[in-house]
């Protein structure tokens, strides 16, 4: 099967290491590929880049669907676009931030989230709320280090999350642990490592990574999004949108 | 005061009747102006036109600020942009499915909106859950007339209407109505009484009057949104979107 | 119109301060008029008082509504009445808890109210699930005033909630602040400066002043609340009550 | 032990019925007295006769303790007065529907109340939604037969309550049916032998001898209301009410 | 009446004190009887053990139903085994976690419930989502003392249970104290003078005993759990249990 | 990877289907094995008969942790003894009914649940509410054939699953379907291409295969269950469950 990973940000200076991330985790016969945007933010650490992404991932998604693709992930733990692409295509289109919320709560109790900056906390928290796991949410933190510092030295992000994680679990009552951030992929393991140290045997999820194995899942099974929930809309003039003309 | 009413797509052939609709409804001292988008959609009926219409609402939201408006209004039943243009600005940002679903819970035990296509139910359904009133949400119904077809002729929707607000009361127990499209402007009174004559005295909230008289209220309270639940983001790179460099 | 602030107490040596406090907030054409109580309480700080107070709220509300008066506010942070006295007329009554706490949630993700005494937690705990928005409450705080001290020298007051507001933003996650007393009416403005001196700047609501808005909106949109949820009770034989014979 | 039963009602022309109900329904050793009030309404229908019951209640719940009765209970669905008597109480008052609620949540996944008339669909919704019991909460319906008929022949509700409970099963999903009136006390056996006609076996509460039990239980577990939920009001002026003075 | 107490473990070296606690809180009339199981472990603390302790559970609630008794407790905090024995018997079978819980519930806004060990945190608060009570739970506590130490002296366990229980109301906002293991039986009085010392009048609930009256409560009012909820299982091949074959 | 997946029965007469329907969906390098009980029901259609599989089925799980399986999947649609074997085990442990409804809740606003019997409609509901997707579930429909009947004949089965899951979309607003017996594995497609002629685009879910799915994906990202929810239980003695000692 074919995957189309949307990274959804406009790349400057060099490709974000996304395939680096995704292509070992795919089982064998999937095939990853990466696009990013041409029209949208840099980094999405807002609701207000969320918004400006999401136009443009509608486009790379009907663009993965007419190329061939058999799902689509959104690289983002916003979800950014998540609902408009799913209403555009009938592939299933998948977000790192209901993926993981959702395997979280299958795993235990209760889950933080542990994202880059206190400014993406009002947002996720949002998002638990629309994905109907709010109540197994014990808190979302932050590690206070923008995405894109984020992704130029991941490893040093490993003992603020460390850091992060305990006092989810001893303060607010965590049982499990998801990145708030698709740029922390990578780091699952020596986060759990971490706090295996001080006794705490819980799933740390990498949202991203989650989100792909999902969308296998999905095509595995023949599933997609409901078109009851998200049908497509009818075809209308579009202004200032070349590319969804 | 000054308030900015975006009617959030873009117009074509002559502007929407939303002045005449909102001028007679403010208070004396009230100003408001109307400005539409430049890029968007034509009509918003569906994730993907909210996905849209955001980014230059945002853009006119902030224009307003820059332009001494005290408030805005974004005149659409999803109330498309709203996170984003709040983070953007400080002026109160009001949207009408918020201020008019809160205003319903306030009147009674339960409310239904009454939209123009069975493909938005699930789009309020789901700003009922994100704002909290989703327990008090008797039910989404349709009158399976598109919005531009509403706006040529909106009397002819208030028979429709009437019809589905009485099913809404008889067969799902709601005890008010909110019109779930912000095109049905002005049929309030006329759906009051279609309900009055079946012996139902429930409250019938058109959305766009009732996020104006919201803006009116926070501007002379000098209160607005919370800046802790929608914080200014950083400034960033933006590619694509001119009007937000 | 003609607005009634209904001052659910009995007056003892002299009137609230209650006209001085709404008539500069309404808009211009809106009439205020504060009546108290003959039967009742002094202050109003329990469940208890609440209820002596009720019964001649709503006789006040039926003379109001028989003297052409066009909505009610019932100037109390615990609403007493409110469901009683909306059964007995059809112009709007508006409870300041009621109309706060969906503006607050309006405006922010989460908010506290502050209060005077810490036995009005759990009465204000109960009037945010009554109204459907106890996932919104971060907390209930008090600042240990009674409310006739309060209205003694209500400037006194502004450091103790300032206090509570930072310990309510800092540690319950609150991102605005109701005010849990209509006592408190014309500090928000103090409080909300008090605030932004810590770099919060999120809403800050004076109860009293949100119901005379709510209460003015409603007037001007024509709305009331629910005749299905507050149906007209039949008339029957009262012993006691000469006044609601 | 000694039992208060507060009929929170003005007799008129003879005493109701209620002693006969409750005496064979208590323990060997419970003594059951029942007092009704002096100021209030003659039957309870509204949330308006609630408030007007409410204040005597408190007097005749005082009452009741200063005269060594060990416990309390409010022979009304809709619990009139039950916060303001447990604040100025510290023997347990216990409320019909409180009571009858909780314990068909025990038994069963679900439960509808059956009431005497449509009006009191909605206090009887929001009893639900107050004790935290609303997602239990099949239905609320009618039989249209009011209070003072009901008690004039109650033998004659018995087949119009088998109806509503056979919808209340097939159509609402209930589990077992509660008695939404205490005036209809002595019916339950004969409504659950006509649901066992139709072949459901679902329990059929009778609120107010619930309460009697759950009063028993409290008395002999030496347990009442917590004193931090129901502190203890302040001794304050009160005007109007001798028997509060 | 007969109630038959199941105490579900495997007695070794003596029986449980139980009929010691249960008899003297029982009604005048009411004989209760103490069985313990022939298969299953030795205490309760987990998931596991309940598991284990379900399957002879029922067959002496069979058992007990065939030998006339009026009514079941299952002696344990989990309930282990209360739906499966709900199908199996028509007469009331009563589990100490969900009477209690209801009961607290009705007697304050909030309770936190005191048990032996941490581990059992996540099975009660999951008893708790269970019972449709999670938003009345404050929190779970444990005093880390394990069942079988307690029941060899319940006493040391006081000063444990007041401390966790004086942490609860400061610190978790709780109005009222559950028991979270049925060995802590006879505490409650000694528990609650600790919390009066502390000025904290909160009711102490003990789960055994508050099960052994509601299960009277039901046999007096002549009430069982739903059959509609717990239908009865055709009869079926069972290998391996020869109790119910 | 080597999956466990224990058929939660004692098989009579022949091993039940479940290789062949599990190893055609497992990934390429995933081995399949199926397991049955030596002790417990033939089949499960009740609370009951889930507790008497259990202790077994915790049996079969710690010998697959011992034998080196990477994961276990427990192949009935009440997940019976999930809790418990997660306890036991450090491997993941999977239960259809979680992953398909978790699975379900991803997909769509809503969705129902259509079982063999009527009687495992409470179970179902139950199930809902214990994974906290209660607000995603429309419904739970049965079509009245037996497991073992259905086993015998699945394709029978297609035309009733259509017909209910029309009802389901039609009458209850789901927007996805979950089978509610993993008898019914194989027959998601077809049920899917009645819906779709009807015009019914929505997912179609095979809870068995659903668990599988996310027993790989679990295994492939090294996450198991939080031990923080499901710790291990102390080694004590069990009487009558040789496998267990």
């Amino acid at each position: 099967m074919k995957i189309c990973v949307i990274a959804p940000v406009v790349l400057q200076g060099g490709p974000r290491a996304s395939l680096q991330e995704f292509a070992p985790a795919a089982w064998p016969g999937s095939q990853v590929e990466v696009v990013s945007l041409d029209r949208g933010p840099v980094s999405i650490e807002s609701e207000y880049e969320d918004a400006l992404a999401a136009p443009d991932i509608v486009a790379k998604a009907k663009a993965a669907e007419v190329n061939g693709f058999d799902a689509v992930i959104i690289d983002c733990m916003l979800d950014p676009g998540l609902g408009a692409a799913r209403e555009q295509v009938s592939i299933p289109v998948v977000g790192p931030a209901q993926a993981s919320m959702h395997l979280a709560a299958m795993l235990g109790a209760s889950f933080s989230v542990i994202t880059v900056l206190q400014r993406l906390v009002p947002p996720l928290h949002e998002r638990a709320r629309r994905y109907g796991v709010l109540d197994k949410l014990a808190s979302v933190r932050a590690i206070e280090i923008p995405v894109l510092d984020l992704e130029g030295n991941p490893r040093a992000a490993v003992e603020p999350l460390v850091e992060q994680a305990v006092l989810a679990v001893e303060h607010d009552g965590a049982h499990g642990i998801v990145f708030g951030c698709t740029g922390m992929a990578g780091l699952a393991r020596a986060v759990g490592e971490g706090l295996c140290q001080r006794k705490y045997r819980v799933p740390v999820i990498d949202p991203g990574i989650a989100a792909l194995k999902v969308a296998e899942t999905l095509v595995s099974l023949r599933l997609a999004h409901s078109k009851l929930t998200f049908p497509t809309p009818a075809s209308k003039t579009v202004v200032g949108y070349p590319s969804l003309g």
